[in-house]
């Protein structure tokens, strides 16, 4: 492990991160709130991330490894939200408390331990906001650009014939691809935030729901979360950017500056199209029996719900924690897919439920036509054994530490649903679940250790596990 | 589809079942119960299975092909539950209970619709507890004899070493197999009659349930199940014997006749004792926590039920529906294992979670090394690939049905934890879930739709899922 360019990068990191929190620092001069909180923030965050770079400086030789990859973007996040949880002590918030909502923050999950949302300062609302949005430019990156290079995501899957140029060294491409995406995020962020203010939203409010929007984050400044503005044209416009941020950005890119087809022609997104139709479909013809009188306002909620929690934002129009467990298993169903490959949704994503689906149906074919070659196919190719392993293994894993964190957090003494939506609302990265952490209510009623667990889940689910889960493995630290 | 093929071997197979229902036509008339209902079910299988054998006469020249083979399993389960189910009619169970009652015994599963079981004749409940112990013996049959035949289980994996002569043709095969395995289940059978008659049990409820325990099955002809002798050295021996039938028989056979550490040498048999053990010890902390005052108390209960869940049987010894919900995920956990291949045992099976977990485990290592070649490997030699694909699809298509069935019940209007668990513990073959399904209450409150849906997990759970489920693609019915 060469520790030099490990921690040269955190360092890089934390410089970038540092000079953001005075965004915060300025909201809170213009709302009248102290400054001292972010510009303490700024310094800390600042000056560690200097002293990180200037200790360990990078030769401009050094190479990236598989491991070294690996170590920067665990602990970089885990970095982020360490130094992101300094504002929130400032608000009496407690360490590990601190820590749960900046990892929630960052990772764009959206479980909040806050109790009363409305009692906290404006400016570390907007931080908390920002810090989703930052954490989703982050994931886009991460997916498209660094993870296929460490060979986690699958490159020729996940449509990494991503933008940008494509040279065989890492940082290069990175950083042309980069910019590429952070274009894209920006502009589509930009139109949601003039649609917001057009639908009559203040700044204040368009741009913290635009962050955590395009982030698939679900932090709301209102405990009533979306369901605060009761405007059916504001959830209409957030419904169709949860959409938007659900699916690929890659694809988004070019959508808007190639193939004007690309969106259409592609597997995984017409799969997540025909999830979020029969989805609410049915969730609207529950919601109608159960719950709601006219089929409009059935829709409404159905819709809306659907998209906020496919698409792992988290956000809610309804108290769904009061649905009948008819509707509430609908929910249930999709967090355990998540959004699209490349979006800033979490979850174990479309295009890999598709793919096993697929797999599935091959086999079953393959017990009667033994010897029939039948590939398993993903865009008009055919999808290669090692990405057909990785996929299954990440589901395994997936799925194994889903079970470990609801056994742990039941064994605390939480009940099984809470125990249950606990975790995979945060291994999901969706953030909230049903009974105790509803979308109503909070995560503040978690003991201690259940809310390390749930910050593990968060840390670990946002990058695609194998990012952290590797570091177990003794062979990780070997050499 | 050669048909003739299929209705002969059904016919046989009804000629064969008829004349076992003279079993329960005698306890009847030893009790001063009719042996009306028996006589007519007798007349009417054997007949139905003679007409049946005349019509469609096999020529001795047919050969099975696959899709046969997976007829008959599938039907032949099915006929059986269905003939098997008039004695019940007569008791005035309506033919949905009765085919409901009927398939849950044949296929091993012990959910019951019985509201007051106390109140059924002691010749039908004799019936009940039989069918299960014929049921079990065809599974191990199908297990270890047929299903490799036909490429679901995965021969070379599951033990195929299997006792029996190893023609290549599958009757002989399957005929000598039988009877070895036979003979095996019957003396451990006898064995666990001579020791429940000896632990002071009537030589009644002796019988049934050692067909119940053998099979795995679960039913008992008390509404309280095992917990009506409240007697710990019958817990100790039904526990003892759950260990043994949720084991892999073809193993118990090597054991008993050739090498002796057979058991202890297979690495299923091994991952079997090492969840026994780590159940039992976290469940009996539990209890010990929340439920009971001493350590021999709660041990007594944690370990019966972690064995009756494990190995599906189904037993109770404990209302455990009102344990703690920390007790409760430790039991949800272990009913998505089941017991080992080639026992009478449900569930996905204790060697595909193995190997799935010793899957995942290469993936990590591979996700650092990728050139490394290491390949998974169950005693002693390397899983090839087409049984690894046929575990890991098996695993899929098993969770998805789990996934449809738990939503359509939902939707049909039961709570999420009555849903979830009814599926589980009918696609399992386990028997009791919890809440309205526990192991003190009973399947009747399900609604019509919902029962169906009950039976068809049921007998596709117990035909390892491949067998039915070839059934419904197109191509099974092609040519
Ligand atoms: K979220
Ligand atoms: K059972």
């Amino acid at each position: 492990m060469n520790y030099r360019v490990v921690f040269n990068v955190l360092g890089s990191l934390l410089c970038f991160l540092g000079p953001l929190m005075l965004i915060p620092l300025v909201v809170a001069m213009y709302y009248g709130e102290s400054p001292y909180p972010f510009a303490v923030s700024f310094a800390v965050t600042t000056i560690v991330g200097s002293l990180l770079s200037f200790r360990f400086v990078s030769t401009g030789e050094d190479e990236w490894e598989k491991r070294e990859g690996f170590a920067i973007v665990a602990f970089g996040w885990f970095a982020a939200a360490l130094f992101g949880s300094i504002p929130y002590m400032f608000d009496g918030v407690t360490p590990l408390n601190a820590l749960f909502e900046s990892m929630s923050g960052f990772t764009t999950t959206g479980a909040t331990i806050f109790v009363d949302i409305e009692s906290h300062s404006r400016s570390l609302l907007f931080w908390r906001s920002m810090t989703q949005w930052i954490g989703g430019m982050g994931i886009i990156m991460l997916f498209i650009a660094i993870l296929p290079k460490l060979g986690v995501a699958g490159r020729q899957m996940f449509r990494a014939e991503a933008p940008g140029p494509k040279e065989d060294q890492i940082k290069p491409r990175i950083r042309e691809t980069a910019k590429i995406l952070w274009a894209v995020y920006v502009s589509i962020s930009v139109l949601e935030l003039i649609l917001l203010l057009a639908a009559g939203m203040s700044f204040y409010d368009a741009s913290t729901h635009t962050f955590t929007t395009m982030a698939c984050g679900g932090f709301s400044t209102y405990a009533d979360s979306v369901a605060a503005f009761n405007s059916p044209l504001i959830e209409g416009i957030i419904t169709l950017f949860m959409f938007i941020a659900g699916a690929n950005f890659a694809l988004h890119y070019k959508t808007l500056y190639s193939d004007k087809k690309s969106l259409i022609k592609d597997n995984e997104f017409k799969f997540y199209f025909v999830i979020v139709a029969i989805a609410t479909i049915l969730l609207t013809g529950i919601l109608l029996r159960d719950t709601y009188d006219t089929i409009p306002t059935a829709f409404r909620y159905a819709v809306f719900q659907v998209l906020s929690i496919l698409t792992t934002t988290g956000y809610a129009t309804a108290d769904f924690n009061l649905w009948s467990d008819s509707g509430k298993v609908i929910l249930l169903a999709i967090m355990f897919i998540g959004g699209c490959a490349g979006s800033t949704a979490g979850g174990i994503k479309v295009v890999r439920v598709l793919i096993l689906l697929k797999y599935a149906r091959r086999e079953l074919f393959k017990a009667i036509h033994p010897k029939a070659i039948r590939p398993v196919k993903f865009n008009g190719k055919s999808v290669p054994g090692d990405i057909m392993h990785a996929i299954i293994s990440f589901v395994v894993i997936y799925l194994l530490i889903f079970l470990l964190s609801s056994t742990i957090l039941t064994i605390l003494g939480m009940d099984l649903t809470s125990s249950i939506t606990a975790s995979i609302a945060t291994l999901g990265n969706i953030g909230p679940g049903f009974n105790l952490v509803g979308p109503m209510a909070n995560f503040s009623t978690v003991p201690a250790i259940g809310k390390l667990v749930l910050i593990a889940n968060m840390w670990v689910g946002r990058l695609e596990v194998f990012t952290v889960i590797v570091m177990l493995t003794p062979e990780f630290w070997k050499r």
